[in-house]
């Protein structure tokens, strides 16, 4: 009898590094082919699972598949695309299941965050109660870092990385322009509910390099009289100031300050704007000439400043949930389990996936200065490892070198197409 | 007698290399002492000489200044202020030669973009005006590439190699969602007048790596419904469309499209926010969901993706004027001589500040392609060798290490200050 296949699918906004995680599971399954048959990948997420819509990963060089871990964003398309309860979703459950079974679906690897682990947990309970034998696993990925039982989340370091690099060399720039010029550089991040990038971006400063930060965090309700006075205190003791501000920033009335008004599949608010409406807060009240960045998606995307850790831990989560499946575990996720803050050691640990669904990690209180405006000494003994190593790409004529997969399509083999609702 | 000393001064907005003209200026007068005494440097720019507040760089050790060519923004910090016609701002002009002679300055090396191009021009012919004698040469310095006589400008291969890596991460993040969630991703570009920043947001996109880009350039009038085309093509072909729109896209009654309503000391308009605009227009008109960044400063300042070639040739204008001006030259300006595209070779030779002055180099019109939306072979053959080459800082705990000097000021000299207009 032939091996039984896996199936993989990334979901929700990729990262830097998700394809690592690929690549770790790919990797792994194809040293093992007496017991996993071929990786087949669903093109765009889960959605190309409920469509039939498959790739053949089998038809990748091993070359192509390592590549992947250079390679930012989700090399099968992602989507933004989720089930509800089992009742309420019914249809694509048993879908799904019918997809799995006609293509020989052993092995579930579901590669994304809070929603994508939810799923995860239910496609194992109707294979369950549809008497079909599957094994379902999750690989954490989040740049929001917010899935509890593990340490950190997979995409997370990279743009933690990349923020706090940046707002130091805007720091930089903006010292030097004080005098006559630029006085405050508003920073826009991402982290809808949790603020872990905006403590991220405190990095840019240390004990070597002071730079005069002050964080807004989606935690603390902003307080317009209270930030201006934390402004005006930095500008005066060292002539400019660098604000970091989530996009998850909200008022007195829990309201999310850069609401744009739009909103996306899984009924979340679009959300950009944040970063231009307080530098012109300041502009207002204080006067100072300001300028403002919303990095948006550069920041998930850009592998060309990767952490190296998490880079390690991206493929880990994705070698691991292999070798958890390969064990006979279901309903799992492979977690990174933090062994050592000095030096900084961790492990991979199967954590059950009713433990992890539908609850977000939010940033611990301690993280926070009591002023609310910095990050503490417990916040940097946390992130600080997290953001470590370099691992650049490989780059030609100056740019990036990342790898775009054949895709090649696995032949239908149901009769009926599935409409999405 | 002892050596006459140089001055050294930042100016206008700094870049992610102009440290290393300064290296290239101190480490080259450094080698020529029996010549030229102390490197002076101005604090904040010509500021610090009209103000006498002024830097001992000898104080420094080698190892800080060689750190310089690791190390974006100004170190000396830099200013937005320009001196009018000679008759206009003559107080000015025969303060700077006050505080030349009180500190025995011969060497006069300034280092910025059109404006202190002309500023170095004046206060050469005040000197000699007033029978001072001082060689005066201009270092050339700017992200936006609009220096005559030189082929390109330090500072602008760098800006280049971010905004063409950013482009292409982001095109890559936004190519695996557009199935279900983003299929436009705008980024807003410097660059107030001439689109050389948003030529180079095309070389993103290569022969083995096609994406789907549409630029808007401040050459080409902005054109809504033509634009919203060409943006449909994309998607209806691509699936997705990414946008590079420069900072001063003007609509057809010639009005910046971005003004944000202030203006800087140069009396220049204070852009930002042209990229969300775009942005909003297509969701208006075509309902796509969209993305957008601003990069900002963040796109002048990132050292860590420096172009190796840009490095190269901010610390070859340096050391080339320091050369210059011990070859009696006066009014000058280093300026990269293109040899051979392929290969890609230079060299620097003296240009004379009497024909760079106040004049802008625009982006050629054969490097826009007919439909006014995307860069040209002879656009990639000019920009490709630009950002050419990687070459980042030293990192510790995760984030670049870039030196802050001591910037230890010289004793004044004269009893009176001066008052800034």
């Amino acid at each position: 009898m032939s091996p039984r296949n896996a199936f993989y699918a990334q979901s929700g906004g990729v990262t830097a590094v998700i394809n690592a995680s690929a690549a770790g599971v790919i990797e792994t399954a194809r040293q093992h082919k007496t017991k996993i048959g071929r990786v087949i990948a669903g093109r765009n997420g889960i959605i190309g699972a409920l469509t039939e819509d498959l790739i053949d990963t089998s038809k990748e060089s091993a070359a192509a598949i390592a590549a992947l871990k250079e390679t930012p964003s989700g090399a099968f398309g992602s989507c933004r695309y989720k089930l509800k309860g089992l009742e309420e979703s019914r249809a694509e459950y048993e879908r799904l299941i019918e997809v799995f079974r006609a293509h020989n679906i052993g092995y579930f690897f579901y590669n994304g965050g809070n929603d994508s682990a939810d799923t995860c947990l239910k496609v194992s309970q109707i294979a369950e109660k549809m008497n079909y034998p599957l094994q379902a696993i999750h690989v954490p990925k989040t740049v929001d870092n917010d899935l509890i039982l593990t340490d950190n989340c997979p995409g997370f370091g990279s743009v933690a990385k990349y923020v706090a690099t940046s707002m130091r060399e805007a720091a930089f720039d903006v010292a030097s322009m004080a005098k006559t010029s630029t006085k405050v550089f508003v920073m826009e991040v991402m982290g809808r509910h949790a603020g872990w990038i905006t403590a991220a971006v405190g990095l840019a400063e240390d004990a070597a390099t002071p730079i005069p930060l002050v964080l807004l965090f989606p935690e603390v309700v902003f307080n317009e009289e209270k930030f201006l006075r934390a402004v005006k205190n930095k500008i005066d003791t060292f002539g400019y100031c660098c604000v970091g501000v989530s996009e998850g920033l909200k008022n007195a009335e829990g309201q999310l300050m850069g609401e744009a008004g739009t909103r996306d599949a899984f009924g979340h608010a679009q959300l950009g704007g944040i970063g231009p409406k307080i530098a012109q807060i300041i502009r207002e009240k204080l006067g100072y000439k300001y300028h403002w960045a919303v990095a948006d998606y550069l920041q998930r995307a850009a592998r060309h400043l990767a952490s190296k850790t998490d880079l390690e831990q991206a493929f880990a989560v994705g070698k691991f949930a292999v070798r958890f499946a390969l064990e006979g575990k279901n309903a799992m996720m492979p977690a990174i389990i933090r062994t050592s803050d000095r030096p900084y050691r961790w492990k991979i640990e199967a954590a059950p996936l009713a433990k992890v669904a539908n609850r977000e990690k939010m940033l611990p209180k301690n993280f926070i200065t009591k002023d609310g405006y910095g990050i503490t000494q417990h916040a940097r003994a946390y992130l600080s490892p997290l953001i470590k190593g370099e691992a650049p790409p490989p780059f030609k004529d100056g740019v990036p070198r990342y790898v775009r997969l054949k895709n090649t399509p696995v032949a239908k083999k149901l009769a009926e197409g599935f409409a999405q609702k």
